[in-house]
C-alpha cells in the first residue's frame, strides 16, 4: 500500500493547495519508517521569499522533528524536479532517497551535471503525468 | 568610505560571530543606496537545519525588508564563495552585484560551473587573505 505513488499523490494534494494561493503548484513530503514528518508546497509569493520552495521548507521542518539537520533514512518525494538551490540543500541534508514526479529540463539540477549526495538514491517519473500537467496548466491559465 | 572592503569588513563581524556559536566562521550582508538592510551568519549547528546558511538567512531578511522578493540594486557581501544551494537562491533573488571574499573550490558554485542570474555582477576576492584565513583557523582549532 505504502508505495512511491502512494506518497507521490499526497505530495499532489501539497501542489494543489499552492494553487489556491496562487502559487506554482510544486508540493513536497518527507517520509521516514513509512511516516509522513513534512510537508510543503511552494509559497514564494505569500512570503515574498525565493527560498520558500516546497523542498526547503519540507527539508527545515523534518530536521525539526528529527531533532538533527541530516535526513538519513529518510525519503523525500517531489512534484517537479528540484532547482540547483533545493539540489544543494538536498546535498547538505544527506536524504537517503529523492522521488521526482516530473522533470525540469530547463530549472531542474539534473542537467545542470549536479548531483546530490553521493549516499542519495534518486528515482525519477513517478506519477509523472499528474505532476507535469498541474504545473502547465497552471501557466496556462495565467498567460 | 563605503568601498566593497568597508562592507566585507561587516560581513567579517558576521563570521566572528559566528565563532562564539562554533559554526562555520561564514557572514554575510546585504547593502541596498548604500546602507545595510540585512546581516546574518551561519547558523547551521545553532537551527540544526542546513539551509540556515548566511546568504539564504541574509536574502529571506532583505526580501522581508524591501517587500519584495527580487534584491535588484542590492548588492550581497559574503566571506566564503556560496556554494551550490545559495548560488541557486541568489539566481532566483536577482541580487544585482555580489562581492566574495575568499574562495572556496571545493563546495562553491564557481567550480560546479553554475552561474548567477545574467544581470548579476560578480566580483571576487575582496579582503580574500582575512576572510580564507577566520575559516582555516576554525577547522584547525576543531581538529
Amino acid at each position: 500500500m505504502f508505495t512511491d505513488e502512494y506518497f507521490m499523490r499526497v505530495a499532489l494534494q501539497e501542489a494543489e493547495a499552492a494553487i489556491e494561493k496562487e502559487e506554482v503548484p510544486v508540493g513536497c513530503i518527507i517520509v521516514a519508517n513509512g511516516r509522513i514528518i513534512a510537508r510543503a508546497h511552494n509559497l514564494t509569493e505569500t512570503l515574498n521569499d525565493v527560498t520558500a520552495h516546497a523542498e526547503m521548507q519540507a527539508i527545515t521542518s523534518a530536521a525539526n522533528y528529527l531533532g538533527g539537520k541530516y535526513l538519513l533514512n529518510c525519503t523525500l518525494y517531489v512534484t517537479l524536479e528540484p532547482c540547483v538551490m533545493c539540489s544543494g540543500a538536498l546535498s547538505w541534508s544527506q536524504v537517503s532517497k529523492v522521488v521526482i514526479g516530473a522533470r525540469d529540463p530547463q530549472r531542474g539540477f539534473i542537467n545542470k551535471n549536479l548531483s546530490l549526495h553521493p549516499k542519495t538514491e534518486v528515482v525519477t517519473g513517478v506519477l509523472e503525468q499528474e505532476c507535469s500537467t498541474i504545473v502547465k496548466d497552471f501557466f496556462k491559465r495565467r498567460r
